[in-house]
């Protein structure tokens, strides 16, 4: 119920006066929007190809999920939720409100319609994005294994269901996983190109599922780059070059679609591993030049594998410099990542920059300092057809051999089956629920 | 010494072919780029006018430092660090080459210059912010009470200099400050309007002073806001509508810049005073918004005082209702933290959110629950002539009667007088330490 902006209540703008005063473009938190929303979806299409990041619209409805093979936006919120529920509808209800949450807010609305009917429940959405636009928001869900099966128990009748690609990932070297950073049972992904737009849609999701789950862990990244070129990591490398192509669908069918037989409710849908990764920046960056391009393979500045000149070079793992060495050194990360050690398996990286400042830190190398360190490092994360063929493989070889892991300390990890796109109407693993 | 870009050295650029190649504008990574930086700076300037953020150079010499009547940016990162070395001269070094670093990388330059003569020592950047421009960089820094006397000991023959106004913060009541993230030597404030470029020139300058200083904590903050609106916080309402107007030079002269006749070396400087704020979004997000609006005075959608319609309309502490009650409650933050209510006392408000992801808390309230929430609130920085009449007693009210403190949590502290600013070849507190 949408007030008029009488003197008794000045706050409370009616959706015209809002979109006047508040909006460029954008937030709308007028209740009954559909009609402004629908024009300012259109406007706001018109708008994303301007050059205004804040002005990007990204579709939420589609054959898959946006944030996937969705250009990069600049900005991350994910998180895990444990259900806490034993009830399967009060998951299906709370997907159908996420679904609609998350349709919405791309558009730049508030999470659900306001009303101003009085103070005897709190608003539907914080309003701490209000006017800033849509941002180019995509809003990923995904399921983890705890859905289907949760210390044996077959919660909501979905065990069956439960994709063989879905499995529990496996202990790496060197892991130092931390029980609040791993896992969950949910996972939201939220990107755009503002901060606070991107935990804005993961802080009103959370909350509609007040009483039925538990936030396991959120994680806010970032990623700053050049326009059209591949951004830089923390450590300084360009991160993503050798990425398979999204925009060849031949690629991602091959590499991020899942597409097994044995879950057709995933068809169209990615496995997705996210891996929080610590750096030790203070270390890494007492390291020579050199050094540092022997543990990348790259050269730092170009963004070219050792031995070349040009960022897209081919990296010739055969290549050897003129002492017959290899060019590109055995324990070098874009040799042991590389598709050719990998039986051609491939996955599609879209990580971020992740910087939760510092805290107080025990290392584990020398010289064993105790202190403040930063606690930043890159947000891991990766979409794939199978992570059996795909991140598990290419890990193993990593944690154990990689030169990198001297300065990489991996405290998160967690794997989710992410259901294709959902049709307007419909609500994301709509077909999981079905039958 | 630069090196030609032969088939020898393909990841080492000549400045040529870097400029060429990475920085459409920006970062050169050259050595001796004095003339192409003069080239670039007059270049940025002109670009400072366009709306790309990234493109826009703040100045770093001049009367008073950047960052502190700075239009606010849209990220920061702050940082505290404890001096370890007992030489004066060591000091003075140190402030020398952050001042010339400062400057350098306030031009898109690396911190220092880089030169590719070989491997034997690590490059003089972390090379993470290559090809991304200025983006409004400003570097502020400020002393903390340690630099003059440190358990006792006069370590740098300063003691005498210590300015009356640059106090120890009182204990304020409800504080829970952590010994990790409060205090601090010296300070370091990097804005920037991207998050990586305020990351990187607080990480060169700490690596700068390895050995003769320790870090003792750093704090990444951001800010969305429509442009040329007052932004606002993650609680959802505007931040900052009452400020001191930084266009007056009177205002800034009675309430922000330091004029004590006992420091002379502060004359044009300010004292700032942070704190880490942490909030309970998860509870805040449950309240009514009538309920909000109580406690902060203030209608969250328009910014407007209570009883008012605009947000810039004058806040009347007289105001009551049509029962006589007044209109801005008694425990409101809006009536607690007016200048009426504090001697006509006054600060500049420069603050950010910060969000630096979850942890597994302890709540001090009820339900008592113990689980994952978010470690986000306001990274508070305010800017002052004195401390004693301005944050202090402003504080120590709120921090007794503000309705909000049910909802925030003061878990760090810091107090620095901040220099004025410095000649272009002089450093950033050279007249302390002059005689």
């Amino acid at each position: 119920m949408s007030s008029d902006d009488t003197p008794n209540q000045p706050s409370r703008p009616a959706r015209r006066g809002f979109l006047k005063a508040g909006a460029a473009l954008g937030a709308s938190l007028g209740a009954g929007a559909a009609t402004s929303g629908l024009a300012q979806a259109a406007e706001a299409k018109h708008h994303a190809m301007s050059a205004d990041p804040m002005l990007a619209v990204e579709p939420f409805y589609g054959e898959h999920q946006g944030g996937i093979v969705t250009p990069q936006q600049a900005h991350t919120y994910v998180a895990a939720f444990d259900l806490t529920t034993i009830s399967r509808d009060d998951v299906i209800n709370l997907l159908r409100k996420w679904t609609e949450s998350a349709a919405r807010m791309s558009q730049a609305h508030p999470a659900a319609a306001l009303d101003y009917s009085g103070d005897d429940h709190p608003a539907a959405d914080s309003g701490d994005v209000l006017g800033l636009g849509p941002a180019g928001l995509t809003v990923t869900f995904g399921f983890g294994p705890g859905l289907f099966t949760s210390q044996d128990k077959d919660r909501y009748g979905l065990a069956h269901k439960r994709p063989a690609a879905l499995v529990d990932l496996p202990r790496f070297n060197g892991d130092q996983l931390i029980a609040q950073k791993t896992g969950g049972d949910l996972f939201v992904q939220a990107c755009a190109n503002d901060a606070q737009v991107a935990f804005h849609a993961v802080r009103q999701l959370a909350r509609q599922g007040y009483g039925i789950l538990t936030m396991r862990w959120g994680q806010a990244g970032f990623l700053s780059g050049p326009r059209a070129q591949t951004p830089r990591n923390l450590m300084g490398f360009k991160d993503g070059t050798n990425n398979p192509p999204t925009t060849d669908p031949k690629a991602m069918n091959q590499f991020v679609w899942a597409t097994a037989a044995d879950a057709p409710w995933m068809q169209g849908g990615t496995y997705t591993v996210v891996r929080r990764i610590r750096i030790t920046l203070e270390h890494w960056d007492q390291m020579e030049l050199g050094f540092q391009e022997q543990v990348f393979g790259r050269h730092k500045y170009s963004g070219a594998p050792l031995g070349q000149k040009k960022e897209f070079d081919n990296v010739d793992l055969n290549a050897q410099d003129k002492d017959g060495n290899p060019q590109i050194p055995e324990n070098s990360h874009v040799r042991l990542s590389n598709r050719a050690s990998n039986n051609g398996a491939q996955i599609l990286r879209r990580s971020y920059s992740y910087n939760d400042s510092t805290d107080f830190y025990i290392e584990r190398w020398p010289p064993w300092r105790q202190e403040t360190e930063y606690d930043a490092g890159l947000i891991f994360i990766a979409h794939q057809g199978d992570p059996r063929t795909g991140f598990i493989p290419i890990n193993e070889r990593l944690a154990k051999f990689d030169m990198m892991n001297q300065f990489t300390t991996h405290v998160g990890s967690a794997v989710f089956a992410c259901p294709p796109g959902a049709k307007a109407g419909s609500f994301i693993g709509a077909e999981l629920f079905s039958a």
